[in-house]
């Protein structure tokens, strides 16, 4: 890596986004681990420090590797995960498991056995049915496992429909009936494998207001009285979730974690004092608040096309495959020409990605300075949903994932190659030939 | 597989499908190679047999593995291919190259270059830059190749907005300027390497109305006028892409391809006629319109949670991840219990994914008999633009596809397994142990 900045390119961990991409090829995922250090260690001083008893997990749908698990872990922060796969790559991480918070709205038996068999620290069960399979899971095993319930204050996030999941209306958790909850909770006291410690509830996605933890805690820790006053159940822990909202551009006015933080803290406080609780362990999962600003992606400029009175068309490497939020979500991203960094942005361009698909356009009307085939593109803040939800649409490879810290680089995810793609396929007999 | 056909199970291609789930696991890709042939065999009847100088390429983009390509090989179709990947997916099958046709509007170099040294019939050349590229490779390489133009009619179809690419705001093609088409034809008729055989356009996807295409070929077919008569240039093939739609539910009122072919057919001889031309051979590129309904997705239902006065959910073992459309594009999907197919479907649920994510919703309020977990859920007419799209979001491993026929079933592509997921992945050494 030449270390010697170029004052013309984009520095990113103190590496040249330039040379990044010269070196590993483009499209190009790069993550800052000194950005995802300077997080969790934000949410250690403003949170985990601050405030006794209390937990953060980070949601690793967001972004998971293998070497993503080994800083978290190094971090001392807990790790969600949301299926088998998700659990398994922790596994063969060698992350803790007794660090592990498994969530989901529709685990298989499958998946139930895999986290009981290796002792996960926490089940987030989402149902009646899944609290039937892990009592019999439990059973054959004769493992004893800890739970919490996901339940649905409802209440909903002011976000994208798509990402806002505390409302009623849900595919997630048991929905706030006092009396459905009792029986479900006075089943878990009865049970001989499984200890429920508490309640869990997620809000949303991208969430900016505050006032909606202090909505949805002052419903839970009413419920948590009445299961106190009705079944003497204490309740050790509660999970509040994340959803805290990032800047992905200009648009967006993200408040520093501690807003939401101290309010959530303010509020169970007031609340348990108000019911003579004692304060249960809080847990918060944020992800993207952790991983999205931790990335960027690198694109290669290919054909530039304008389009007379219209607009101006810049074609990347990568797109929809690489990134399916803007398709997905609308979502809109910011970026900059990292080989021009300090030239004035006077143009205005639409990048459109590399897929036969009209929908295909990472980010309308970006301003750029004058753009020509071969320039790198940086799209910012792609740190989380991009590498997750990556596809092979137009049978494009994967990018590589390579993280960055301090002025070095290392690849931690390789570039798939055509040969991927092909991997697993079979041409019948009577078809060959 | 158990031929004898249960009365409650579904059948397809002469396959029980709840056998299918038993022997394959779920969720599951069935593509019938029965309905595939079917449908290339009517565009043989109602085109190919019934009007001369006509060719029919399959838009691989929908649906592509090697068998694939050995069932279009094999019933005489031409291939479309958008990327180096599904190129290479050809050739590894041994796909004749001179029946490729390579769209795309941002080709690579390196794409370029593969295509050239595999000599592939046709490349539909998108703008001046790829031409420019391609001129030196064909030079540097002393290979001739036969191209096409892209041109944006500057029309667009009725549909969702993101699979209409005719129009003129489009980073597809060149926009329909007389005078600088005049320009790039007129350097091809001097390049030593390029032939350049005619035009291709393309308006959209999930098209119901002929109109556009008599529109488009209007335009067209004007264009190709002023290029003989500024030019002196003969124009030999027209292609006029896809986009003839499908049922996917009883909401859309899908047309027999005829209705498209036949007037595309009848305004190219009128539009000749008139200008005193050559009919030029013309060349359509159905993709959806051949596979989307040979495939069904099979799922096993687990939990199904009723939120009582608002909605029942039955959460399925898949979704966003292997079938991304109706959250990408609002699809709707119609489905059947492949276990209950008799029984009467007076329930209405909501059928939910397995994502943590709001958005995993594959059906509003299908209509079912009496659910359990357990029953397999059939997906109709997900052949196109499933696999294809599939991702691993939540590090779901992709479903495997199994061809079948005439009551035999063979994978053509294998389930991911969790190993699969961590392919490529490395820890860097410093944060190891």
């Amino acid at each position: 890596m030449n270390k010697q900045d170029n004052m013309e390119n984009m520095i990113f961990s103190g590496c040249d986004t330039v040379e990044l991409a010269k070196k590993y090829g483009t499209p190009l995922y790069v993550v800052s681990e000194d950005i995802i250090r300077e997080r969790c260690m934000k949410i250690k001083d403003v949170f985990l420090n601050k405030y006794p008893n209390t937990m953060a997990a980070y949601a690793s749908k967001a972004f998971l590797t293998m070497a993503m698990c080994k800083i978290i872990e190094n971090e001392g922060l807990n790790l969600d995960v949301v299926s088998g796969g998700e659990l398994y790559t922790a596994i063969k991480a060698g992350f803790p498991m007794g660090r592990i918070i498994f969530h989901g709205n529709n685990k298989s038996w499958d998946e139930l056995l895999l986290a009981v068999e290796h002792n996960v620290g926490r089940i987030i069960v989402d149902n009646l049915y899944e609290l039937e399979m892990l009592e019999e899971i439990t059973s054959r095993q004769n493992k004893d496992i800890n739970i919490l319930f996901r339940v649905a204050p409802g209440i909903g996030g002011n976000t994208h429909d798509y990402i806002s999941t505390g409302q009623k209306d849900s595919k997630f958790g048991i929905p706030l009936d006092p009396s459905v909850i009792k029986d479900i909770v006075n089943r878990t006291i009865n049970s001989n494998n499984i200890r429920l410690l508490g309640f869990h509830f997620h809000l949303g996605s991208q969430l900016f207001e505050n006032q909606i933890y202090v909505n949805a805690i002052e419903i839970i820790t009413k419920l948590m009285n009445y299961l106190k006053e009705e079944l003497d159940f204490k309740t050790l822990e509660l999970n509040v979730g994340g959803g805290f909202g990032i800047g992905y551009t200009d648009k967006d006015t993200p408040k520093p974690i501690e807003y939401f933080t101290d309010i959530i803290m303010e509020t169970v406080k007031l609340q348990c004092d108000k019911y003579k609780m004692p304060i249960p362990t809080i847990i918060i999962e944020p992800g993207r608040w952790i991983i999205a600003e931790a990335g960027i992606t690198l694109y290669t400029i290919g054909v530039i096309k304008e389009i007379p009175g219209i607009r101006t068309y810049a074609s990347i490497d990568g797109g929809l495959p690489d990134n399916p939020r803007p398709a997905l979500y609308q979502a809109e991203y910011d970026a900059v020409v990292a080989n021009k960094i300090n030239q004035k942005a006077d143009k205005v361009v639409t990048i459109a990605g590399k897929c036969c698909e009209t929908g295909d356009i990472l980010i309308w009307d970006l301003k750029t300075p004058d753009l020509e085939p071969g320039d790198i593109l940086a799209v910012l803040n792609t740190g989380a949903y991009n590498f997750s939800m990556a596809s092979n649409y137009n049978r494009l490879p994967r990018p590589a994932v390579v993280l960055v810290s301090n002025g070095s680089s290392e690849i931690i995810v390789e570039r798939q190659t055509y040969d991927d793609l092909l991997r697993g396929e079979k041409i019948p007999s009577y078809l060959r030939g």
